[in-house]
């Protein structure tokens, strides 16, 4: 089970790091995820350096494929270069985004005639390349599949872990993530064998 | 207004990058927001490798100061030269953090006699260096405040730019990262004036 995360230059880090964060926490022994992109490092709109783990066509042969967001999206959407790499196929992959990264979503093709969502500022331009967008956070067709607002990232990849893995894992990793208090609850975690560190302090 | 974000090797990247995010979209021309860190690099939890942009120290200048969280907090907590970099004062500065970033916090004597809120693997050690733990998602005493669940960070950065910027800034920016549909709408997005963009699909 192969993930990966396409990012690129201005890209938005919340959306990058949430989608890679949560997927790091399932717990399954293939479970693989890597972040992908044109060269060694992409630069976030906030100037982080990200290292990404291998290239653009490592996506073809990936079992979910995830587009990041942000400022950048655009200019990769008419990055003939960029599209050219992708040969992505529903039928054998999952494929979604998150806020602008639908943009890519549909200059490859994948969203021609159905509902998606995408970050307000991008709206227009969605419309333009023929989409229908819907103000909801999180547009499923199939094994395509549209997320937007930063927070909307957990109907994403609780989409594709739901998919995979089922929902009770779904369920358990989403919870983590929760405030406590308001979908964490410190009963959740049952102490563990006592440690070192707890010994440290242990009456 | 310095806020500074502090970093360490094994940290969450949620709990960072959503710190970052949002603080980096606060639009005031007197903001400047860092992340702080022991060396040139830290390495979060899942490998990623985040450049820092100054050391420890300059976090006693800052105005703000938020702790990340992760496995490695608890090794930072009683790493007595990570600790001496700091000279912390709340009747100067705000001081928080996020998840298990509160045994730093207590470690640091920020937390004697007061209560506080951590991830819930942490419940047991941080009411053992002498803190009662709530099962809150944001617990503030003065100008010390904890939270925990990484989407509890909005709270931890809501209340932050609303000490120093406003009730209204609070709620512009935390309204920019929620769901679309669900706390963020296409209405709240007047579109500009006709970018190069639009105009290729201008009909």
């Amino acid at each position: 089970m192969k993930i990966s995360i396409i990012a690129f230059d201005d890209c938005t880090d919340l959306d990058l790091f949430f989608m890679w964060d949560l997927l790091n926490r399932v717990e399954h022994p293939d479970w693989q995820v890597q972040i992908l992109g044109e060269r060694c490092c992409v630069t976030s709109e906030t100037g982080i350096r990200v290292q990404t783990h291998g290239r653009l066509e490592d996506a073809n042969t990936s079992d979910v494929v995830l587009f990041a967001s942000g400022k950048g999206t655009t200019r990769k959407a008419h990055d003939e270069l960029f599209l050219a790499e992708f040969n992505l196929d529903p039928e054998r992959q999952m494929i979604g985004s998150i806020c602008e990264g639908s943009l890519i979503l549909a200059a490859l093709g994948l969203l021609e005639g159905k509902p998606a969502t995408t970050y307000p500022t991008a709206r227009r331009e969605l419309e333009a390349m023929g989409v229908t967008v819907v103000e909801k956070p999180f547009v499923a067709n199939g094994n395509v599949a549209t997320a937007a607002g930063c927070l909307a990232t957990q109907y994403l990849i609780g989409w594709v872990v739901e998919q995979m893995l089922g929902r009770e894992e779904r369920e358990r990793l989403l919870r983590l993530i929760q405030p406590v208090g308001e979908g964490l609850s410190y009963d959740d975690f049952p102490l563990p064998a006592t440690t070192n560190t707890t010994a440290m302090y242990a009456n």
